[in-house]
């Protein structure tokens, strides 16, 4: 058993394939691991309190003498968020190019404790030899600059991973994506391809970035007298060098505002992905030296996120910018599932300002559609499918699409995190096996200490709120000393329910009462009076079932 | 000013202006007051254990001796939802269509107290006298039957309310909006329009329901050898009939699931808005004794409702219905925005129980687009324009199209819940005054019993749960009895955590021990200084703030 494994290539994804984020993919070959992308994920409605999710790596963590190191296919959240935890367990170097390691840089800052990580920039058409592996980075064109796709060498054939990817052949910034690369590969045999889904249900080609730039133009034009706010992703730089672009034509003067949008563009302009003409940036302390027809504002906020500066404006609680009558407030993005409600509310807040609010047709994805992935598939031609990022509809999406490009059925795998896909040197592939997998929930600085139990306390607080029932026992006699007194917090606004909360009282109190004559003085059965008594009277009384916690304290 | 006030017609929306549903308008004039419409929201995101939101009705309540009635448009919950709750303090008459009326019956059943409000059946055509007011009921489509606009005929001229409409010159059940009469109503001059403005940010002209009935076709024909499970609003019957009426061509059996479904299915079956061939419905018990592709199961929680049917079977946990690969699952509807993620959700689930998942391009909407709206006012040509129905930027798209319609900008008011707009025979008409109105909130049987102070204690809670410190101090002397004792919810997995809340207990007990060696045996600072001592601590070991409640009880 143990000498067959040895000679079988194992692509395990340790997250990513039960909800959109946490990417994160193991390549294992004998004594040899490496992983491609550490993202994390935002927490689903139901995370109540919960910052962010992160990868279970266990298998890494009891694999750690083999793990080599990181390879990272871009900088956005969803690839690199996780690294700062993961790190802590793995402490092995990070690969990626320029813009995406100097983003890690710049994350990494805030974990002191990470201070000694090596991070390593790799150039386009570069290899790294890292075990059993060779990793060689690709140029594809994506909503963030120097994203890459891996060819991963391995001793049984090559494996692509395109990470997140579109082909525009009109990029901002660079070159368009490396498709002679891919076709090459293509020619020389591709074991496998794990292509993202993210736009696999849609027909088709995602526009050029290029083409954002003309609606600016065209918006600039149209509103020439007024005062213009273009809210996009703090991590769309070739997004903000356009509208930068456009106002530098137009004459005017740009602010950059919100935390991360100031952080990326730095970082952005450090290393030469942004080109910014002198005099055009100017401190939001400035705006007011100059008329609103001659600035322009790039903020954060563009998917209704509360506490950045879009939804400051719109709420009338930016400390320093004031939404006016005329506005041309420019949404340069589509809701991500999940934020249409926030949108709307921003837009309408904004709107009752009075400002003119424009969000349709001003954003292009930055994700392959379905031609595109057809065209990946025409030149790369791999033997194995493996569909990656995207709800399971979109990668079903995908599978669809393949098995109409000839790809059998059994050679396009639909992977469940933690499933092993093993493939040796005779091109057979299968699932074999499962390796422990899950989510980390992240909380303030606790990490995976909110679990399934205080999510479910929280869900219930949260629709009911909870009634608390203290009485003081005698120790030894059992005798009532205090109590029973009924605090309630989240349930119900108690100047104007006196009543019903008397009534309560009454209730509990009675049933203590008796318990306490019938010589009942076990705790456990004390407080399960308590809770039934309570419940049953609230129920008929209001439909509702608030968390009832009873606590006795014995004197 | 009082008898200024008698001459002129008082228009005054006590809902639905600030968000989504709960429509309700006031037409006063002298001693009658009648009423358009009664409905309900659903709650935000952020009204945490809310059921649902009617609106404050005070100034009815405060001028019950002149209302007269409530006139009712069509039988969706935004417009219906809240009259269980309103009647109640305002016992008048409710008028509306056959359907409408049939519905509001079922809907009152269960309210025993509201067994003697009279409720009228009108026809189209037909005119209300009622105190100042004649109210006539026009035909108009919709994605319920039975819906129509209303001619309000005031002693200072004609105002229309629409409700909500879409022109369908091929409507499944009954004849195309009267356009004729909107026509006839707009050559002897009309004072004012209320138009709904839904899809007013949408261009061209909202399709047919008929072309659904076209796509069931189709989807039938490619499906014929899998069974077939569509899902769609409870109340859009005509959209049932479409459903019906293929499975018939098809010789299909058809089982209705989920409550809703039944009873509005029952309804209009009763009251003849729906036609079912003989033999076709059958029952969910009976459906095992029918191959698969012989049966159709039309159900709710197309929306991806938690406890509706649909997700019951997605879930697995439907006790009468398993998906099965292959089953062909049409979901007949949009997600209605904020239910996104819940649409995806179900769509994954029943993707990976190998079902075969339809949802684009199977529904259209039962709202009037950009084309029709112009087309009504071009026949209806009121003097003034008064945009409803929608969130603000819908009714921004709308004052926008008004306008270019040649409405002077001056006469389109976009009016806030509660405004009064004030009309006089000179055709002089302007906001003048302001009511008091607002939302109500529902949980369980509570009617306004939760408020903002509870909803932030529910906010507060769902985030970091809750603390409780419990201790007994001697009467009189303040000497420690018990405690101070700690328990949480929501807060972390203790068991887990236990040093934490071991060091915890102990800052909090010397706290407490501090205090009490300092005489201070005020409760109030006692509970001060323990909020504030474990509130510090724990923000600076975890960036958290659960909410802390000490609770001192003397003995």
């Amino acid at each position: 058993m143990k000498t067959e494994q040895k000679s079988k290539l194992r692509i395990i994804p340790l997250g990513g394939m039960e909800q959109i984020g946490m990417n994160i993919t193991a390549f294992e070959y004998e004594d040899s691991i490496i992983v491609v992308d550490c993202g994390l994920s935002f927490p689903n409605d139901d995370m109540l309190g919960i910052d962010l999710v992160i990868p279970d790596i266990s298998y890494l963590k009891n694999n750690i003498e083999k793990v080599k190191g990181f390879f990272i296919t871009h900088g956005h959240e969803d690839h690199i968020g996780a690294l700062p935890y993961v790190l802590r367990e793995a402490n092995v170097p990070v690969y990626g190019t320029k813009l995406t390691i100097g983003i890690i840089e710049n994350k990494l800052k805030e974990f002191p404790s990470l201070k000694g990580v090596k991070k390593k920039v790799v150039k386009y058409g570069q290899s790294i030899n890292m075990g059993c592996f060779r990793v060689e980075f690709i140029r594809v064109n994506h909503s963030i600059s120097d994203a890459a796709a891996l060819a991963i060498f391995t001793p049984v054939g090559t494996v692509i991973h395109t990470g997140d990817f579109k082909i525009d052949y009109t990029p901002i910034f660079g070159d368009p994506m490396d498709l002679a690369r891919f076709a090459e590969l293509g020619k020389k045999g591709v074991l496998a391809m794990m292509c993202e889904s993210t736009n696999a249900t849609r027909e088709g080609f995602t526009m050029s970035e290029r083409t954002v730039g003309r609606t600016f133009d065209n918006l600039f034009a149209e509103y020439k007298n007024h005062r213009i706010l273009v809210a996009t992703f703090a991590s769309n730089v070739d997004r903000v060098q356009q509208i930068i672009n456009t106002s530098y034509k137009y004459g005017r003067k740009v602010v950059v505002e919100g935390r991360s949008m100031v952080n990326i563009i730095g970082t952005a302009q450090e290393l030469g992905y942004i080109n910014i003409p002198d005099g055009t940036l100017i401190d939001i302390e400035h705006l007011k030296n100059y008329p609103d027809e001659k600035t322009v504002l790039i903020t954060t906020g563009s998917q209704g996120e509360s506490m950045a500066a879009l939804s400051r404006m719109a709420a009338g609680t930016h400390r320093k910018v004031s939404i006016k009558p005329g506005d041309a407030i420019i949404l340069s993005s589509n809701p991500i599932p999940g934020n249409e409600k926030a949108v709307a509310k921003i837009i309408n807040e904004l709107s009752q300002r009075g400002a003119n609010v424009i969000y349709q047709d001003t954003h292009v994805s930055g994700h392959a559609c379905q031609e595109e992935i057809k065209l990946l598939y025409s030149l790369v031609h791999p033997r194995y499918s493996i569909p990656i990022h995207g709800e399971y509809h979109h990668r079903l999406a995908h599978y669809r699409l393949v098995s109409q490009l000839g790809i059998p059925k059994e050679n396009i795998f639909m992977m469940a995190s933690g499933d092993v896909l093993e493939m040796d040197g005779e091109q057979h592939a299968q699932i074999n096996g499962h390796v422990h997998t899950g989510s980390i929930l992240v909380d303030g600085l606790g990490v995976g200490d909110v679990g399934n139990i205080v999510l479910r306390d929280r869900q219930s607080l949260s629709q009911n709120g909870i009634i608390i029932v203290v009485l003081s026992l005698e120790s030894g006699s059992g005798q009532l000393l205090a109590g029973p007194d009924i605090v309630s917090r989240g349930f119900v606004y108690v100047r104007e329910s006196e009543d019903l909360m008397d009534e309560a009282h009454e209730l509990v109190a009675d049933a203590v009462t008796d318990c306490l004559d019938r010589h009942i003085t076990d705790w456990n059965r004390l407080k399960t009076v308590i809770r039934d008594t309570l419940s049953d009277f609230l129920w008929k009384k209001m439909k509702r079932n608030p968390m009832i916690l009873p606590i006795i304290m014995e004197i």
